[in-house]
């Protein structure tokens, strides 16, 4: 698997390769998360989560910056967002999750765009409109399901909130040509000019406070933050943060990133208790050893083992646990069906409580989109904004 | 000046040379208004317009079909617009008050543009957005002193109507590429994101109802038809229809058409009666012969003096009137001081009806924009239109 380390790719729309995140850090020209910034945060809102003390956010852009700034009581904001192309699996919500770490520890405002524009325009995918509306819908009540603060929170789609964004987005697009575009982002000829236009969109929601803003994704949407960082201050705000994400690998190893087109890399959070022990049973990736004998004399490998990834990245919080799987899984102690066990126990009881949280959300969703207190202020003065 | 008629250009951002009109119907590819058609009119509504008649509007795209529909009962709607880069002048309003003719004779909806995106996003012009709302506010109420009907007629300005027009214009960007783009509208590497974006939301107020649409514009408007007509069809929609005309020669002479950046090129809607009197004095290219010995003479030549085409193209409606200015002039009867007093005569009136029409459009404006039949029925269903 090392072999192939040099040939990855990463970019908004597609990820292939074994990704090698140290080089990452350098093509992207961005910042390692160091132990220092994480003291900081501990310093700051009396713990760290566990995505960050084990560098699953590995790398970030002015994050001190940020941190300094709710330090100093200026504050920042986050911001986020989702493709509505089909289902969520794990691998789209556990970011929302982390957010809402963020969100309750700095007690900060957080949007989140929905792109239902962007899934639209990309050619590859073909879908019809009735198609992203429905994955729209569909996806925003699982991010709802996630429990944001209902006050502090703006969940908005694109070609719904185009009145505000728009007269936003042309100040920011003036300021980037084609030629950057097509540098930044691989467009060419062929691009039709509604996905040559969007990056001005996704960049408009770090401009809507004039304070800084955070952005916790996984690092493949960096290109835009780049861009935004180089022209932010002319516009009069800030340069944007940022935390950048490693992927969640896909069940079946660790070549890309879970794909909602191929189900048997992702778990999906519509998954039944069934259909979550087939695809981990059948498809999980091991780093065990061919027979039970060799893996009780040898031991299994916990780094490429994705049933341990799963554990380690996102599913068990508790340090003490994590280890002891981790020693346990390589010294042979634990095999790798009671390893698949542990993980499914874990995704059977996460998603089973997502799925009761989704249903609750039902009833509040329109808190983030139109009625909690973000919302209601991020819709004031329709018809009127634009005209003063 | 036959000899240049070789190298004249015409684009959706400039018109350079001594624009072929017969030629440019063969470029265009559009059709030559016909005799038959002006008779199709005539019969259909009892009148014609004098522009029509003198073939101001001289070329067309499916205007037959409109017709065809409006005496079949289904009818068509109207569409035009306004760049609000800087003051209007003549050659600006002119075609909105033909095109309040069309809308009373066909008793048609229509639809003005104001394209405040457009005239922020064109690089050259450097116009801050304080500037385009500026104009965009004073150009409004140049267009609702024309004086259309309140409840047929919606005025809205791109930034501020783009939640509805925004979701119509990805789709007609997802059928237009760069390459396109670029042959149609000589984008190149340098243009910015959102000019090149732009051309699609052009062609969105199009497919605002499922009837036929007629533009009466200038024939530098027709890059946006054409692209138009190739996608209309496999939206749902129908192929528009327009009436291109020509432009009013620039005070000057035959190059080019009147510029905002060249105010001895036009007469402005603000100007006043001495501003015209000196303007028209001074620049008013002429026909005339180099003294009044000789234009008793030999007679001057009203197919190049500006003042007798102004009067023909738009100013003077009596036929008869016009004929005889036009044999008087060429027989030498008519010297050119007292042609520019019938023209000055003809402005000043005309730009003082305008102007109190202004003052009291200050008024009703509102119906236009927000609480007409037509506007309301447009501003209906915000927020939840998107989501349908």
């Amino acid at each position: 698997m090392n072999s192939s380390k040099d040939t990855f790719e990463v970019t908004p729309w597609g990820v292939s390769g074994v990704v090698d995140y140290e080089k990452l850090i350098k093509e992207f020209g961005t910042q390692p998360l160091t132990d220092d910034l994480i003291k900081k945060i501990e310093l700051l809102v009396g713990e760290v989560h566990f995505m960050i003390r084990r560098k699953v956010f590995f790398s970030h852009r002015d994050l001190d910056l940020a941190l300094s700034d709710y330090e100093n009581g200026i504050g920042f904001f986050l911001y986020t967002g989702r493709g509505p192309s089909g289902p969520m699996h794990l691998g789209h919500i556990v970011p929302f999750y982390f957010t809402k770490w963020l969100q309750d520890k700095f007690n900060a405002n957080l949007y989140i765009q929905v792109t239902d524009d962007e899934k639209f325009l990309e050619e590859k995918r073909n879908l019809s409109w009735e198609e992203v509306r429905k994955w729209t819908n569909e996806n925003i009540l699982d991010i709802a399901a996630v429990g944001f603060n209902p006050d502090k929170t703006f969940i908005f789609t694109d070609t719904e909130y185009m009145w505000k964004i728009y007269p936003i987005a042309i100040k920011v697009a003036r300021k980037i040509n084609f030629s950057l575009a097509k540098a930044v982002f691989g467009f060419d000829l062929q691009t039709n000019i509604g996905m040559i236009f969007y990056p001005a969109i996704q960049i408009v929601p770090t401009l809507f406070e004039k304070k800084r803003c955070l952005i916790p994704a996984a690092i493949d949407q960096d290109p835009y933050w780049r861009i935004q960082r180089d022209i932010a201050e002319d516009l009069g705000y800030y340069k944007t943060s940022a935390m950048h994400s490693k992927f969640i690998p896909p069940l079946t190893g660790f070549q890309g990133k879970m794909s909602s087109s191929k189900p048997e890399t992702a778990i999906y959070l519509s998954d039944d208790a069934k259909t979550i022990r087939t695809k981990v049973y059948k498809y999980a990736f091991s780093g065990g050893r061919a027979t039970i004998e060799e893996h009780r004399k040898y031991g299994g490998d916990p780094s490429v083992d994705v049933s341990f990834q799963w554990l380690y990245m996102f599913l068990e919080e508790d340090d003490k646990k994590v280890k002891r799987i981790e020693e346990d899984y390589r010294n042979g102690k634990l095999l790798t069906g009671e390893l698949k066990d542990i993980l499914i126990e874990k995704l059977v009881t996460f998603l089973e409580k997502h799925k009761e949280r989704r249903e609750k959300a039902k009833e509040i969703v329109n808190l983030y989109k139109y009625e909690g207190k973000l919302a209601k202020e991020m819709w004031s003065d329709l018809k009127t904004q634009a005209l003063t």
